[in-house]
């Protein structure tokens, strides 16, 4: 049997202003990722974004973010180790409380914009943002992306004394090598709901994705990054979990996934 | 034996910004309100000052404000309970972090600034706190404004699910009714280092103050607010405590003073 | 012949937030309160937005709010005189600099959400409000409220040393007195269509207004006030100007129909 | 006869913080570099410190920067040239218009931190920003860093369509190339009171400043940066005037010299 989790990012609307259809997608996916007032989010928005996916029991996770709202936290930012791990600490923190006041467990930490951009690149910020989010709660999940550096990251989360997940993208093109084909070119994005549907299915089924020059990659990913930020976005999320679905992969959080797999391993 | 606590606004830093002589004042203190990045403080200066405290023996305690950085704080602000809940709950999970990063546990909450002003008038405000710090940890401990109002808020506080300790501000002058004098007001605030540190003693050795206008009053107070922003200030800190101790007044964290009344309770 | 201006709130989106549908909007007005930064709006935003007024001929103008994005400016705040001067000479100077890059002249400055409705009921703060206006450029005109303090307003600025227009609210319902029903009242905001757009052709043709009660009450205005944030407020607006337009009311910008003012008194 | 002018951050409070000794340090300068409101000040500080540089006769500069108050716009952010441009025309208009309102006329720009060390080395960010500022108003003088890249420099920003002035560091090293010595590099900064006035009148006197191998560098300065923030800084500066206009340097705001040198031109 195969499982596979489905994350989005939720809780990123500010004061007056609304991003994402949280309401909508909260049904089709199984992960939220919930913005924490640094890049997004307030602590309004924290409150009932927690409490749609306690309510829906999707396992409710930080998406911690640089501090600027402004650039919604996509632009990267020349910050020292010791800051990105108290950005990181702080952030979760927050959103944990909101999680005690909902009385859910907060599930996983993953890192937002131009954040998780830089630790895709880097392995000691990977460990500086591993060590913070351990400081915090060591049951917490860190998200990392799939591919090249996936056995390294790995080694380097459990070292600081949590799990890791890794998460593919089935909308963006991967190069041969196994990374994300830059969004500055063209072809990054996939737009194709039946295409994307179909790519999700064969990294869940196969743990196998087509690059962008047609070989086949292996690449093995616990999650799957969904969007759900506007209506096309919400329809492309249900097609994709109806595919899995219907090719019985069993979609569940990232949580019991990684208990899925330790039971493997105690057995 | 006669126990008292002494708390003081700490890790009221941001970024290239230093207010407070946190350093010097942390060894004459037993309890920290430490700034959590809306009014003040940021997730550096959040995690020093968990620190400082922790390496001093001072139990370290929340100081959630309004989101008003420019105004520190101070101003009043419109603002439903609703947000007041989750403004409390975001604040206190964030510094409860550090907490856990430096391996204590959180002891307290404080509101600040133009928020305590308004709680201290306002019973359904202190509710609203109350309900908000329980949702986070049932075992913090809520600080309220002792005198006219503390007997009620005792009885709220403790309906939330917590426990509360009421503070006395030696520095401060008090209306025979026991409220705060006005600072707006001439004699408002008591400069006199000896003054001080006898009003002090007054507070923690018979739970009485003389009122501006002579009289005698009752004011049961489990800890004392100083401040520790000028060398002066440290001084006065200084003093205030020697003062106490010398007069047989055992200075500890207002944790070990809820568990010592707890003890008696219980015998 | 009767003259009009058309206003309508502009340049609140953030960042990545967007609020408004300001390109839609824009070719049905004629006075655009483009937001400053404090409340909403931001750098990028407020340069698009100044172009975009002058590229519709439209007056562009100052929406200066409270430094609040978090309450979109809407949450009154304890400021005092100097705080509020400043952040309008703050805000103004900020607009101004972008009408100066685009080449146009900043036309007017309009209090945004609550420091407009602390001023609306305080003369103290409409004279703060216009002395900072005209301390930054005396050609600005100043937007007040229509209505029962409208005398009082119109000699405090003019004294400030500035012009000063009034706005009515087509879509709100007014007190026999000549004031706004407060929104927490069932009734206070107009919905129907027709009924908008009779109103604000009554406005402006008649200076009159029906009130709450059915009496009629004199109601002089130089500016409607509209909205552009939804499909069905677009449309309104558009209503809104074609009645006015059929009916032989003129519609032009604020600074106009001061002009046309002084014209007719100089004669 | 000589002339040289002496710049020095200034304005740099926000809310209840202080940075800057700015009432000891400003009858030593000549023009001032003012915070405005998005790495450091506030509108209250940016209109004293405007009025204090108004009644100093002291050149009142902008000091736009990044959007980081936490990190005090020193950290380097990834932002487009237009969101540069857009950030020093908002925060040039705002100082512009307390400058209105205190009856004196802006008189320069100069990057800071972050944004000055990037435009250092970037022609192509000298010229985003150059542009910018003669949008606002083509009176006012863009500071450039003196040395190598100066010629260069002059050639965009005049290009652009206003004036440049360059600016030199006598208590920082320099290398045989003429660019500033790393801070991170030992000797980067030279902290002796008598070497640093005495760099100063070399720079100020002879258009020379000897580099860190101690060969004599060609270094055409305008203007001389120095620091206010403490009182040995604000000792020092008062000595590097003082040892400047012993030897017949005259001291005056950049405004001036620019003046001087189209006098000269002109004859």
């Amino acid at each position: 049997m195969k499982y596979i989790d489905i994350n989005c990012d939720m809780g990123e609307s500010f004061g007056a202003y609304t991003i994402g259809m949280d309401k909508e997608v909260i049904s089709h996916i199984t992960s939220a990722n919930i913005a924490c007032g640094f890049h997004a989010g307030d602590p309004m928005v924290l409150r009932r974004t927690v409490r749609l996916a306690s309510e829906n029991g999707v396992g409710a996770g930080a998406h911690p973010g640089f501090p600027d709202l402004l650039g919604f936290g996509r632009r990267k930012m020349e910050c020292t180790p010791d800051e990105i791990e108290n950005y990181v600490i702080y952030q979760t923190g927050a959103i944990r409380a909101f999680c005690n006041a909902e009385g859910i467990a907060l599930q996983h930490v993953k890192p937002h914009g131009g954040l998780y951009n830089m630790a895709a690149e880097n392995e000691k910020l990977i460990e500086t943002i591993a060590k913070a989010i351990a400081r915090v709660d060591r049951n917490l999940i860190m998200v990392c992306l799939a591919g090249q550096n996936a056995r390294r990251f790995r080694e380097i989360v459990e070292n600081a004394g949590i799990q890791v997940v890794f998460e593919a993208f089935p909308d963006r093109a991967y190069t041969p090598e196994g990374t994300l084909v830059s969004r500055s070119k063209p072809g990054a994005v996939i737009y194709d709901p039946e295409a994307v549907a179909e790519r999700a299915l064969m990294m869940a089924a196969k743990g196998m994705i087509e690059a962008e020059d047609g070989s086949m990659l292996t690449l093995e990913a616990d999650t799957l990054c969904v969007h759900g930020d506007t209506p096309d976005a919400v329809d492309l999320v249900r097609n994709i979990r109806e595919t899995l679905e219907a090719n019985d992969i069993t979609v569940v959080p990232m949580a019991e996934i990684i208990s899925l797999k330790q039971g493997k391993k105690a057995l």
